[in-house]
């Protein structure tokens, strides 16, 4: 691992980039920081995303009982609510989680999985919303499905594109003052004002089981660092797009992928994330 | 990936095998059809269990939450029922998507995991095929214990072998009219009447916890695209047995096993498991 | 994997290294005896720690509800309590669990995960280990928290040494009859009398999650056929540490060293575990 000042990094970038160069100073800023990022998220990703935010340099825990996530979140510089395996007692978790975030100033991410699949999904996720999230990421069927405008999902894999969900995901944004980050073959992230577009990424991470969930807990770990939401969000996914990509350069097939960018998130330095990072 | 069309594929093999035709259509039907699969299953595989069904190209999810795992399973081509960690409140979900399953002509596959270790699991194991699962898959121990033969389970590992168990299998296919999967150095299956066996897979498997769990996710997925039970459950132990072989191969290990066997069942091609596949 | 009968093993380190001799020992009975370990854990780590002692050799069952947990417990070689994700219904079965296996005289170990972070988390470290644990296992931060000394904790990653809590550890030991192993950069464990050092390890094993679990699943297949429970925890301190020495040798970062550690633990063999071992 590389780490440069902050300062450094953005040197190397022209002054044209503001994204990558929030993106570097991003990089730099969570592996001197390593902060502490509280995840209330499912079963099946679990393992993998605390893995995610330790190859990238934070320190990730898991901790979902009424008796103890609020004092958890206190403590906390992120908070990361995904509700793809969600039940009654984990939706209170995450909702009390959320206010205490809320009311100390922590940023956190809501990953609606599956939104639109069932009402009570659906339901759950726009309760969610109401609490106001730094970040909503989710593919384009999920974000429609928030939005209102349900119809397309199939399970938990996205059938629209981007590009169609960002009108949806621009009034979200500025009805909730959240950023919204809509994820798929292009990444598209907006505050409602501005927006961004990413085209880092391979298409065999659709492949692996919960990579998004994955870039929702780095994108908490960028916003433990990174004030600006729109700015954190550009940086997780280019920091995010770029590991995949060299991941996949390495991967004959999804379960090797899956290890390699576990090891590109560890490796990755800030010339290589400058060099390729597609933000726009 | 190289997918030919069924008819391609069926042409292959001779017509003397018919079974190994089965299994080359099923592949090339779950990856034309991606089909939703809805698993309830264990903490300790559900990223396992989904990846691998990821891996050959269905679309996985977990959903138990009892106020939505009906509508789920409403959308699904098929349900894997596995009771590995089983609390009442998952088996109150199981047994409520297994009736929506049986109501609406759903495949589904019940894996009873640990049966015959504690009464509870027998138990659990016994009413969930009270509800007649399209497949039944577990170890000689666990089909032993089912069947009320009780004795040579220890923990989740099986101590008996699987033609031990095949005299129970049967009568629990005739009975419950389902199909019966007994895995173990060799695979048997059973609707009552015909016997199928398979050949395939490798003694390295047992040394990755789940492996079998995976093996029923895939046998889910196998259902959803050919309706003869023990064709799809035959499907399914040539293309993960053959997907074990192919792994091992490369492994130095367990951990490097897991990681090439879901790389193989995403690069598997139909000449292969035509060649490989050892069905009678 | 090569193995070799206990006698032979024990030949070949010199009387004055019984502590190398007894690692010897209990890598070849582990394999020899199979034993099944009951994991009551988070769901975290449950995959790789059911991993980790089926590379090794033993037999992992994940088990935690109130209606089978007890009898789980009455057939198992040992018990692993892990209070990673914790919350009241399996707090309740962990105790039970305890009970029965001090009832039984079926080893066990306790792992505080993130004790010091919440008081929830500390009360509930605090009540097991009154159930007095055959071997309590954390880092220092935790052992300082569990020790009433609260204040270094920052999640569940340690931010003390190990030297500054053996102070601790000591007296904890003392009280409750337990061996107190404190882990981090030096591994120490002590039954409150005796002290053991163990220098095995690699800087790269704390960027993978759940390490520090699954070297508490080992210790628990190592008591199943080490009575000395110091010896036991010495033991498994060793053959986790030179497993992760010979995998992160191979590793390009985080996601390849867990692969690689399941692969060496099933590898290992007693030569080389007798060459490497750093035990005094």
């Amino acid at each position: 691992m590389t780490d440069v000042s902050s300062s450094d990094a953005t040197a190397r970038v022209p002054a044209s980039q503001p994204l990558v160069a929030a993106a570097l100073r991003t990089l730099t800023g969570v592996r001197a920081a390593a902060p502490l990022v509280h995840n209330i998220t499912n079963y099946v990703v679990m393992n993998n995303s605390a893995n995610a935010l330790l190859a990238l340099g934070a320190s990730p825990a898991m901790v979902h009982a009424l008796e103890e996530v609020e004092d958890f979140t206190s403590i906390s510089s992120a908070l990361v609510v995904n509700i793809g395996t969600l039940s009654p007692s984990w939706v209170s978790a995450m909702q009390r989680a959320a206010v205490r975030a809320g009311e100390r100033g922590i940023p956190w991410v809501l990953d609606p999985v599956g939104a639109g699949a069932t009402a009570y999904r659906t339901d759950t996720a726009r309760a969610l919303l109401a609490l106001r999230p730094t970040v909503l990421r989710g593919n384009a069927s999920e974000i429609l499905a928030v939005a209102g405008d349900v119809g397309g999902t199939k399970g938990v894999d996205s059938t629209a594109g981007s590009e169609a969900a960002l009108e949806a995901a621009t009034i979200l944004a500025q009805r909730h003052g959240t950023t919204v980050v809509i994820t798929g073959a292009e990444d598209i992230a907006t505050d409602g004002a501005r927006v961004v577009r990413c085209g880092n990424g391979h298409a065999l991470m659709p492949r692996v089981t919960g990579l998004g969930c994955s870039l929702s807990a780095v994108t908490g770990a960028c916003l433990a660092v990174e004030r600006d939401a729109l700015h954190a969000a550009a940086a997780a996914l280019a920091i995010f797009g770029v590991a995949g990509e060299l991941a996949a350069a390495q991967a004959a097939g999804p379960g090797s992928l899956q290890v390699a960018l576990l090891d590109a998130l560890y490796t990755l330095d800030v010339d290589t994330l400058a060099s390729r990072a597609r933000l726009s």
